[in-house]
């Protein structure tokens, strides 16, 4: 009674693959086969970081040279260890990891993952023999991450990538998954001060065994997961991969960026992870039919990520901008028109009102709205924000702010060039008039607080933009760098909620 | 003997338009015609940022109440000013405004900037009869910028812009014209920490009589003015337009963000500026001819102007990534051929000689350049930076580095978390490294700093950047903050080479 694909014959049907995973995700106890008390070497990172980000099991660090590594008393083997043990991270060299890979299925662990490289990827054929090898042991039922990867971070149980001791312990409902490590790594760290929180964060590498398909699967079934994203270079079964994609069809968002679709790039994944890369038109054509949202850079997929997030409810085509300063209008409605949304004018009773509270020169209030100045109270913007509220033929609000001009340039004008820029900020009255607008007319606000600094002068800008984007993010309003980002963002959840329907 | 064009019969033949706006770039003596006294209203704001900013000629409030404003004598009318007057900035109502035009003119002023809104871009006819009104005194030989405009930032003889009060006093090669007041305040703020300095910023408004045509013409011809860029919603004189591209082809580069061409932006156009659009396949055909490098947000335009300073000779299309992280050797490689450029294999030889001395797992050399992980020391950086430079198939090195692995993450596994972070800095050495190859090869090296951190706590990795990049910048080595926007603005410098070529 066993269940047949690619490399799974052993699994047999009575078993999801939530039932296989999760025992490695939410591991009782793991070795670091490789441990060391070298600070520059892998076998020292992972230990170090599952240990700092507090990992609540079991921890054996294995060695055969003995002794104590960061407090922890290091088994010579596998077998010295008398509890079980149900994850491995390990990190020696290619040439010896057979015998541990022995050593661990003996003693019965779930799943492993091998940070080591010298595989496929080389693209010499000792190295695909080596991994062609090791990929046999997943056949007993053992579980295989990589080889060439940088692991798993999962926040609820305390497991972490390589290196991410300093990743968010706070669990979320992004399931992502990634041939790569680096991006990974750089995705849990970007993630903290975005408010974006992981299910799971899977970084498979070469994938001999656990890929793309196996991940998705097993999100798609994870109650934990409501989001998922993923960086693949190649796809290990094409038809399983459409296929589970078209089942899901409708439910969770999947957010691929898929590299190496250009020649240079598809020559480039080869020697990342040995993958074979496939044409740009070909991809394009099966993530449209599959209902998934294609993303082609790291930024580009983070904000998606980030805007399905905070407009859980997905949102609408149809957008008022409003700020001060009218090349952001411009911009604005150039933006959004070209990634498929739209800037309608308000409808003209909406406008009749609005026109009542403002002077008649100095600003246009058609949407965009450009309110003339960049250094608008929330008391002005308030007003455009509940026009645009309440008129039947918009979806979304973008407010534009650039504190800059709100903070710097107001408080020099008072002549308080020394106090703290906190104290010019408008965010506690934006924030009420945001969450009132929301509450009244259920419509999602975006805010794009525009970075017009680079100077080292002025890095106390940038400390009062993290601290109030903290603010309206916690309060559930997302907050981009810029229009464009905003717009793309946007534009990919109204593109989903297309797709599907 | 006078030249004819649009709006320019009186213009003698005699005069170029250098002499025309040399007296205006650099006045002798100017007024500021509606100074206050009240922070908040523009007759003060622009009084102040002249000031502040430390323009050297004689200011000359003026305002019919009389009195004194921040330390200097007002006057009540032009007129009672003894010596000449060669500019005046007005910020009075539009009502008021014939008036003061005429005083100007009897005074004998070559220039004037109008910062009050209420003309064209009202819509009104009211609106637009006023604005012709306006435009008639520019015939008897007195320029008008403006209406609805920011007017000049010449750092050379301290004229700012509104609220240009901290902007840069060293001159640059960069003249800029934008209908976007907003913009130009935005773009002086960011350039100066990009290094970016202009010759002239003008903001022109509406353009009832300077506009983009004539300024394109001053910058043709300014021997200050080395690249040009623009922001234009609509241009008054299509065929002069062209024109003057045309006759500039091959000489000096022109970055263009041309707005509304979009539905919607071009409606947005018309109420900010009263510009007409036109249909974007128009412009991007007549731009391609006219060999202007066409953008199409702030960020691009912001970068494609930091590109063409710093790679003042030029760059070629074949390209070197190097960094550690295998993803941004991939995404490197997709952006780069997306735009144009190539990330070619280094010569048999030269891969050959690199081979030796890196260890054969864990890396991939063939270009792009994985080292595998970032925190690779600029020792091992250096020998591929070599291989590059030797290569006479690379035209230009992009090197990758990420702070927060270099600093944060090396500190941390050092066990030294309480020192700054710039103890552990690469940058001396990896500065000496581009200093020597780029000596010894004569291509350019551009660095791209990833940014990886959004959260408040790390600030210190802001600072650091801010540092690091200014030295970096000091020693002309440009550097962006994503691969795709160095991309991006590296094949807008070898496109505009392709162009000319």
């Amino acid at each position: 009674m066993f269940r047949k694909s690619r490399r799974e014959e052993w699994v047999p049907y009575s078993l999801s693959l939530v039932d296989v995973f999760d025992p490695i995700f939410y591991p009782q106890a793991l070795a670091v086969i490789g441990a060391s008390a070298d600070p520059t070497k892998f076998g020292n990172i992972i230990l170090s970081a599952i240990q700092e980000i507090g990992y609540g099991g079991k921890i054996y660090p294995v060695n055969p040279e003995g002794g104590e590594i960061n407090g922890l008393k290091v088994f010579r083997s596998l077998a010295e260890i008398s509890g079980p043990v149900d994850f491995a991270a390990i990190t020696i060299p290619a040439s010896t990891l057979l015998k541990a890979l022995e050593e661990c299925r003996d003693k019965g662990v779930k799943g492993v993952e091998i940070l080591t490289s010298g595989f496929k990827e080389t693209g010499t054929p000792e190295g695909k023999q080596l991994e062609t090898e090791i990929s046999q042991f997943a056949r007993g039922g053992m579980r295989i991450l990589g080889p060439n990867c940088f692991g798993i971070y999962c926040p609820e149980s305390g497991l972490t990538i390589l290196p991410g001791q300093n990743f968010s312990r706070e669990p979320g409902p992004v399931g992502f998954l990634s041939q790569s490590g680096g991006l990974c790594a750089d995705l849990g760290q970007i993630a903290k001060g975005l408010g974006i929180r992981f299910s799971k964060m899977v970084s498979y590498g070469n994938g001999c065994d656990v890929a793309a398909c196996d991940l998705l699967e097993y999100f798609f079934a994870d109650p934990k997961t409501g989001i998922i994203a993923g960086y693949v270079e190649g796809i290990e079964d094409g038809p399983r991969f459409l296929r589970l994609l078209r089942d899901n069809r409708g439910k969770k968002p999947v957010i691929l960026w898929k590299a190496g679709l250009t020649s240079t790039g598809g020559r480039a994944v080869q020697s990342h992870t040995g993958s074979l890369g496939g044409s740009a038109e070909i991809w394009q054509g099966a993530f449209r039919q599959a209902g998934v949202i294609q993303v082609y850079s790291a930024e580009e997929l983070i904000d998606a990520i980030y805007a399905f997030l905070y407009l859980p409810g997905g949102a609408g085509p149809r957008v008022a901008v409003m700020g001060g300063g009218g090349a952001i209008s411009v911009a604005a409605s150039d933006s959004l028109e070209r990634l498929g949304l739209s800037v309608p004018y308000f409808s003209p009773e909406v406008l009749q009102k609005l026109k009542a509270s403002f002077p008649p020169v100095g600003n246009s209030l058609r949407n965009p709205v450009d309110l003339g100045n960049p250094m608008i109270p929330p008391s002005m913007l308030r007003k455009v924000m509940d026009a645009a509220g309440q008129d039947g033929g918009i979806d979304v609000l973008i407010v534009i702010q650039i504190l800059f001009y709100i903070l710097y340039q107001v408080r020099h004008r008072l002549g308080r060039d020394g106090q703290p820029l906190s104290r010019f900020s408008f965010q506690p009255e934006l924030l009420r008039a945001c969450q009132e607008i929301k509450t009244r007319y259920g419509k999602p606000i975006i805010l794009a607080m525009l970075d017009i600094t680079a100077e080292g002068q002025m890095i106390d800008l940038e400390v009062e933009f993290r601290k109030e984007r903290d603010i309206y993010q916690a309060a559930g309003f997302p907050v981009f760098r810029s229009l464009d980002r905003a717009a793309r963002a946007l534009a990919h959840v109204v593109g989903f909620r297309r797709m599907i329907s």
